[in-house]
């Protein structure tokens, strides 16, 4: 476990991870529980995204779907990256 | 997946297409659920809105009309850029 | 949609919207859902507000009266520049 | 309403219309409801507020009273700054 | 009323008026209505204090004492400077 | 109360007392109500801690252990520094 | 407890010791209660979290697994660092 000056700016990497997402297929979930599946086009350092041909998703079922959505970073819980390997 | 610079500033977008959607006919939801339909006249980097011949939506339903309303931004759970567009 | 630098700058409108209703009657929502209804004297960056001759409103109906008041601009959801218009 | 550079200052003045209230009556609501009235000894800009002999009230019924309280600003949500006038 | 510069500077005294209460008895009471009432040792800009002799109080009942306890300011919703004056 | 510049300085002092308790056992309330009773090894001026041998506490009953637990400063109700003295 | 300067730069080590807890099994709790257990693969100053081969649990109970997880810090309750060390 050496650690250095560069493993210190690494410590940035859990939103860069989620820059890497950028236009694969994601689930988030909204503090009230509403979750959302979609291709990420877009995500900025307040976590406001751009999701497009989204779902959205409330008690485990679909009730809308949307061409292109503006979701405001500061209501989100958590990002699933990759939508497609859920276990 | 060719990044460069020019990626890195890209990374404020998401609020950029919603600059793009000035003019345009948008859905909103705000945190406690209500939705408001209308034309998207301006947009500030905080999300502060200004609608135009907006309808106040509550549980699917118009509850109220607008000729003109700002809505807060720091309220925003979602917008949908181009309402004219569900699917 | 020729955008230029001019563009950029008008992004803060949605305030000075709420700046130019100032000596118009508004009607204005918290987040508790309590409404005001009167004369906007003066609002500040933060939304922070003065009305005069303002009516409280609570699920519809006047429930007191005040000559004067001051809102903190932190609990607003919505302002509807000009009461005089509702459709 | 010609606008000069004067007017854009002015637009800080709803808490200078507070500042002129210290050392008269006011009446306050805190977002929980609890409303408080009394003399307004000081206020700051933060809307920290010291109160003298004021009356705390719930449900628009008087439950203590207090020779000296010093209230936070960031529950208020409005205050009336003459409660000596209420309509 | 004659107002000047000594005054502007004097707007941030009820946190001053907070500090001479250090060494007495105080009541405070939190955004979920706990109650303390102890001495106020120390207080800072944040309104952290740390009570001595403190008496916790839900519903009007005391319900536990504490020789010592640091309360983090940011839940605070009033402290009543001088708790042998009760009205 | 003779007041000099030292006592100014003096005014950030609830959190030092929170460094001193150091290595002693507290007991601390988040803002949900739970607590937590252990041996404060590290707090931080944002009150991030890091307890060891913590007992979780819900309702007054023990409910999980903890060799070492890392509590995030935000939820922090109180701090009782000497858990050893409970009156 | 001698105290020096270097003493005083410990005081930010909560946030450290989590960082060395990266690559190790963890046990987090959000404000809402859902609990997620797997291996803390990065963490920023935010305490925003990428786990890998995560567990949701919610009353004691798994409810859904994830391959990889980014988790915003804000809504962090508490982090047990050693998921292998449950007393």
């Amino acid at each position: 476990m050496s650690r250095n000056i560069n493993d210190q700016r690494r410590s940035k990497s859990p939103l860069a991870i989620l820059q890497d997402a950028q236009n694969s297929q994601i689930i988030l979930r909204l503090k009230d529980g509403t979750e959302y599946k979609g291709l990420l086009k877009e995500i900025d350092a307040y976590m406001n995204m751009i999701l497009k041909d989204a779902t959205e998703i409330m008690d485990g079922s679909p009730v809308a779907k949307y061409s292109e959505i503006f979701i405001r970073g500061n209501n989100l819980l958590f990002i699933k990256p990759d939508a497609s390997e859920i276990m």
